[in-house]
């Protein structure tokens, strides 16, 4: 994970909720990036695009990257259901063949494909497959609970909604206040940023549960594990995954996350979003069985808003909910440290 | 799936519940059995251990079974984490060595294994791994609810308790009544009752809902879907599976099923099952954001209990839930099939 030199393909896709992955890791991974690829941006700035990564050159091709003595070529997607889009396969062949790693969150494994596969071999490269699980993922026991670690996971009122952002922020507050803390990532972005995790949407259903518990028991010796949520209880597509992480987890404290601009679920129109008390209720419930645990906090996406309209919504959020309301970006996470500090033993 | 003539492999384990998948090929497939391999109760008969299956055979070995012109061997268990049990390999070499075909629903595929499968070729016999999924199955739109089909899902309180029986005898009573009526198969017993379905327990956990919904749009002829519910929402390990499934079944009616006796999730004792008004709640409210839909009534598994018990707690339960209840073995489910009728267009 070390001296890597990233490329970061988002190829005509990089705004802030489609190249989740490209933003977050230009976000927390900055100094590990020299170029993007993306015809349709060429010439641009990220940061007039996305907010950040000021200086990062956008270009058409890996050719025009080379001189910049890259190492990998990292996917910057992750489009629902997980596969490759037309078009990009010239990209993936242009870096094995200029001797670049591949970096991908992909639900199809790269390292299947016979050609990437074969120009990886010839040219002596990896194709890291995040999503790939580990071998022998353990049926689900229900141990997480018996660990002494606190452990905080984001749930969401939607799936690309500030989950990871928020469980990194809070590990990253912890730490400053002397916590023994490690972020937990349970998706492809989150495994690229620390470096290990299992993408749980990625198991096999069975495992769901037993894939997060392994993530907390192989990381019982912290004092606080920030763990990373998925989707949302009440996605059409998705839900299992969230209500596996939430067992699996056994969770003393979630942090509930929600854009207030969006109304109905992401790509799924027909869908609107839960209200914020129903959605905690419903959190709560469904935790209570396997272990009891409070929503400690709203972690709001307020992207797009100014400054002054984020804070209105914030203190909107705050009294509908009876709970601290945050923007981790804008305004850090420092309203949920008291309430998980006092969790600690 | 026809002219089949299969030996179950059960070999120590031959209870209602550990055996749940021989015991339920027994039930709905008695004309396929020739005989039951298991050393531990050879000899015996089959009635006297699991109340059904009076005059097949239990014998030993493979060996003993030959004389009756077997065609398969089934694995008659489906073991949480689906291994093979230890010291179970000797009988299926032996099956393929007499020229039987092999039918698993293990999570650990035999096909898989170098030594079954080099058998298998040797002797052109295939091994059908039941839990394995299809290829290409999409992500979860939500469309289900779209069909003019009546979903009913079976939910239940804990896993294997009775969700697929039941929904088997919602099938033959809906088609006794003239409805065109599908039973859905959504596990390996299921499925090898029923020939076709898709373990979802099995599929990557991204797909959970986007292979029920398969299942339902695959079928939308039919005036009713009966769809077999797996585990439980408030299981330690399986739960994702269970929301997944009522999310992409989008069901406007649900079953509950339920065992009187049973106090704790089997093998999970530290999880007290959830009091029945709280799962009706509970699954209703988890239904409601993606298809509104109804408990109908409960389905209750009174295994080991005198008719006249079961009456009477058949009764406690319409008392407690103020629906209808039946034990579906004892007595049937035309309690259930008024109101599953009158959701017909």
């Amino acid at each position: 994970m070390n001296d890597r030199r990233l490329v970061i393909l988002t190829e005509g896709r990089l705004d802030v909720f489609s190249a989740k992955t490209a933003v977050s890791i230009i976000r927390y991974r900055r100094e590990d990036v020299v170029a993007l690829v993306d015809q349709v941006n060429a010439g641009k700035d990220p940061e007039s695009i996305i907010g950040i990564g000021k200086g990062i050159p956008i270009v058409g091709s890996i050719e025009e990257t080379l001189h910049l003595k890259p190492t990998g070529l990292l996917i910057g997607i992750a489009p629902p259901g997980g596969m490759l889009p037309d078009g990009w396969r010239k990209h993936i062949t242009d870096a094995l063949k200029n001797r670049l790693h591949v970096i991908s969150g992909l639900h199809c494994h790269l390292g299947n494909d016979s050609e990437f596969c074969k120009l990886a071999q010839d040219n002596q490269l990896d194709i890291w497959d995040v999503r790939k699980p580990p071998e022998n993922i353990p049926i689900g026991t229900g141990k997480a609970k018996e660990t002494k670690t606190v452990r905080i996971l984001t749930v969401g009122s939607d799936c690309n909604i500030g989950k990871m952002v928020t469980s990194i922020e809070i590990t990253n507050a912890a730490k400053k206040r002397g916590i023994n803390a490690c972020f937990v990532a349970t998706g492809q972005t989150g495994i690229m940023i620390e470096g290990s995790g299992i993408a749980v949407d990625h198991v096999i259903s069975d495992f769901i549960s037993g894939a997060v518990e392994k993530l907390v028991l192989d990381r019982n010796h912290y004092q606080l594990l920030s763990i990373e949520g998925q989707g949302t209880i009440i996605h059409p597509a998705y839900s299992g995954v969230t209500l596996g992480l939430l067992h699996g987890a056994a969770p003393q404290g979630i942090i509930l996350c929600h854009q207030p601009a969006r109304k109905t679920l992401r790509h799924f129109p027909a869908f609107p979003i839960l209200p914020l008390p129903d959605l905690i209720e419903l959190y709560e419930k469904l935790a209570q069985p396997v272990h009891p645990c409070k929503v400690l906090g709203i972690s709001l996406n307020c992207f797009g808003m100014s400054d002054r309209d984020a804070l209105q919504e914030i203190q909107k959020v705050e009294k509908e909910t009876d709970l601290p309301a945050v923007d981790p970006i804008k305004f850090g996470v420092n309203k949920f440290m008291d309430s998980i500090h006092s969790l600690l033993p």
